[in-house]
């Protein structure tokens, strides 16, 4: 008898809930709202949304069944803001800071001499090697952890050096409402970032809804070790895979299994992506948002040191990639604005 | 007035479906079923069932978030058999007989030799080297989609040496059915394997309800290439990683980004994953099938070839981890009995 009663009251209080929503469906629900907002009514808008119907229409031609629909975004450029720098060397700069004076060698050596004087053109005339030598010194010699707790930290006050606003507040507007939109269209979203992966988890959720276990990343060895009797994974300076320019199909079928169906990217480096998820037979939507508002945000494409478009913006009309017009197609940019 | 009434037409459906699910209700409802039937009524049913009522009561001690209920489960002997050798290895031996004609060297050179002469022994001794010569030969040369479809085909004819099922149905039931109960709960199932991720992943969706994003395994290095003009993924003769001993706690932390509070091994191979898991400040839960029955599947433990269980064993009561005695704790073993 006990099971049968459970079961009445689960059944009661669906009711009840379905009663309620009949009551307050008059207070404009959620579900009746106009999807992307923030978008202007033109062509991008309605291709992105001429696609999710498509995709979702049961017994339509384009139908793709709730667990193919993969949608894989890069971030930098594409979710939030990449210029005047990446975010995360915006963090390799303050921690060199924060760390300067357990390493007062740091002062004669570059590329750390270059960082502590802000001299960001010495920075960038250290190359590759230059670059790596910082983000291994900041990245590495403690505890995942640990390292998830710094990043956390340095995220609750770290300010973009033009608006002067918290990082976590530079992220674009309309693209949070795309991944809304998706997901409420049944689509799991993952972002897949040439950015490290374990500098991006501890704060996607919050900015994005997007779990850590959705966000692709490049990514430093780990090692597992006891501390005493206490086992950690311990972040060693050695950079274990780049999950960018032909990384990115790598890194979505090592960590995801499956080929998305819509992908965003807005650099080359998401050429390699675009093209293999708009090569299967099934559906596959792809765009590319070109940075084109030098007043609400930044104007840069084929020459930028930062999320260069290039070739992947020569083959977009040939290869039916949406292009989307930040200045043209966006009613804002932040949220804030 | 198109979205009110769209509203309003949800909400009766909803309604429509509580008042069926009503009528219904006297036909024994799925969730008014005792979880995990094949079990036995021992403490080890006990322990599980309390454990999951207490992550789940809210406002109890032991809560945690349904976000933070990350279960992982190795595969070999923990949800499907191991004897008389891995289900991975049996392809190996299958794919070397199928792909012998193609390579008639392979008559004359160790390993293949004796692969081809149906002798184990002489495979034995040819130690890692021959193991990894082999799995190569086998796992690598191809695109990723063509991979896929030789292992689905595989799985579809390829049946167990000693019971003469298919593969696919030498899983365990108590294990399946603590799948369910947990996903039931809230909780989100991961396999965390040695086995290669995409040899497991065509068929773990069906046979323990496990997508491919939610498999994290061995992995070779792949390769972003172009046949004519369309992207492929290649797979290439080199070792990626190795998702086993002290890499499970790495894989775990690159694929899945958070600390599982629930972990079922049966292994020394997944010693440090228990470890890792029962380390963490919060709430924490593993368990070791332990392989006792040698009548309705196998007994094998500390001098095993396949899944050798000696340190984790010696340490369970200490660590407060459960091990199942299979033979004990599992009113059956498999679906088919």
């Amino acid at each position: 008898m006990t099971n049968r009663s459970e079961a009445s009251d689960a059944i009661f209080a669906s009711l009840l809930v379905a009663l309620v929503m009949l009551i307050i469906g008059a207070v404009s629900p959620a579900w009746a709202q106009e999807p992307l907002p923030s978008w202007n009514d033109t062509a991008a808008k309605t291709r992105i949304i001429d696609f999710v119907k498509a995709t979702t229409a049961k017994g339509g031609e384009g139908y793709v069944a709730p667990e193919d629909r993969i949608a894989v975004f890069d971030n930098d450029g594409t979710l939030w803001v990449e210029q005047p720098f990446y975010i995360q060397l915006g963090f390799v700069l303050d921690r060199v800071k924060t760390l300067a004076p357990q390493h007062p060698e740091w002062k004669e050596k570059a590329p750390f001499k270059s960082v502590l004087a802000g001299d960001l053109k010495g920075v960038a005339r250290s190359g590759e090697k230059g670059m790596v030598e910082l983000g291994m010194a900041t990245h590495a010699g403690m505890t995942t952890d640990q390292f998830s707790k710094i990043v956390t930290d340095w995220f609750a006050t770290a300010k973009h050096p033009k608006t002067g606003k918290l990082y976590t507040e530079m992220t674009y507007a309309p693209m949070r409402e795309l991944l809304d939109y998706l997901r409420a269209n049944g689509f799991k979203t993952y972002i897949v970032s040439g950015g490290g992966v374990e500098f991006m988890r501890p704060i996607t959720e919050k900015i994005y809804g997007i779990p850590p276990e959705q966000v692709v990343g490049s990514t430093i060895i780990t090692e597992y070790a006891l501390v005493g009797d206490v086992p950690v994974l311990r972040r060693l300076p050695k950079i274990d895979f780049v999950n960018d320019g032909p990384g990115k199909p790598v890194g979505i079928n090592q960590f995801i299994g499956r080929k998305p169906i819509f992908v965003a990217g807005n650099s080359d480096g998401d050429y390699e992506m675009l093209r293999w998820v708009t090569a299967a037979k099934g559906p596959g939507f792809a765009m590319i948002i070109h940075h084109t508002d030098a007043e609400r945000e930044y104007a840069y494409d084929r020459q930028s040191t930062f999320g260069k478009l290039d070739k992947a913006l020569n083959e977009a009309e040939r290869r039916n990639w949406l292009v989307v017009d930040m200045k043209a197609d966006w009613k804002k940019i932040f949220g804030w604005e």
